[in-house]
């Protein structure tokens, strides 16, 4: 039986970081949304500031997943959290207990780190996905609905073009 | 007519701060799940590695209203974003254009420092402010939903307590 491995990312893995965000995005019928790019992942998440940190896990020798996360701050709790921004395992390696593993490690970097939460989003249709994490503990932020300002939106808004 | 003035909050409005967190808890019907404390504020927001911002919102000498936010990252962008956890102004002065003025000012920030997006989660009953925010450009992410592990459940995950 291969060995399960989670270990913090390095620059060297940039690269398979990349693979692994376009992987997710085909999956998440998303790859049209994808422009990063190894250089800009490169400064991101291994710069001065890092904006993200990255968890790979193996089996064996072979990559298998990853999760991206950075820290959220909650004002109810007066405590940072953990925001699960991707999780990802690659399809040959489903079942492995890989993202299982993944989940465990940042619950443990959550209560090391005095976290009050840990959270990701799900999109609705990825049924298997909910059942996974529901039978984990996760409940689902039903009465919640992220509202999102992106690309040119943004920039009309700063220069006051959108004002009702 | 009083002058409109956005600032970025220092550790003396920690006071301020615990109690505009407050206000909009109560709402928001979440009263109950308020447990922050000046110190813990203190420590969190202005310590050695700051986990928010504030930008505070006044209305000639009184203040009327917060923005609390910290950085998100989006591995699609390979780019930071700016996530707002918390935009509350007081009853007393909505309609004055203070959370208008704190979204725009957001959404300057998130232009000067690169940011691909600005987002935050609304209550789906409060329509008031809903209607508000798409006449600002922002759009629901209707198909996603935010699933969260929190207080004892972390730890359960953490110790493997709540393995599938």
């Amino acid at each position: 039986m291969l060995e399960l491995e989670i270990r913090s990312a390095t620059r060297d893995d940039v690269p398979l970081i990349l693979s692994f965000i376009k992987e997710l995005a085909e999956y998440e019928r998303l790859s049209q949304e994808v422009v990063a790019t190894e250089e800009g992942l490169r400064d991101s998440l291994f710069g001065e500031r890092p904006a993200a940190e990255v968890l790979i896990g193996h089996l064996g020798d072979e990559p298998a997943g990853f999760a991206l996360f950075f820290h959220s701050f909650s004002t109810f709790l007066g405590r940072p959290g953990i925001y699960l921004e991707d999780l990802y395992v690659r399809p040959a390696f489903r079942g492995t207990g890989v993202g299982r593993t993944l989940l465990v490690r940042l619950a443990e970097l959550a209560t090391e780190r005095g976290c009050g939460r840990l959270e990701w989003s799900v999109l609705n249709w990825n049924k298997p996905a909910i059942r996974f994490y529901k039978a984990l503990g996760a409940v689902p932020m039903d009465e919640w609905t992220v509202y999102r300002v992106t690309g040119d939106a943004v920039g009309d808004l700063a220069a006051g073009r959108r004002l009702p």
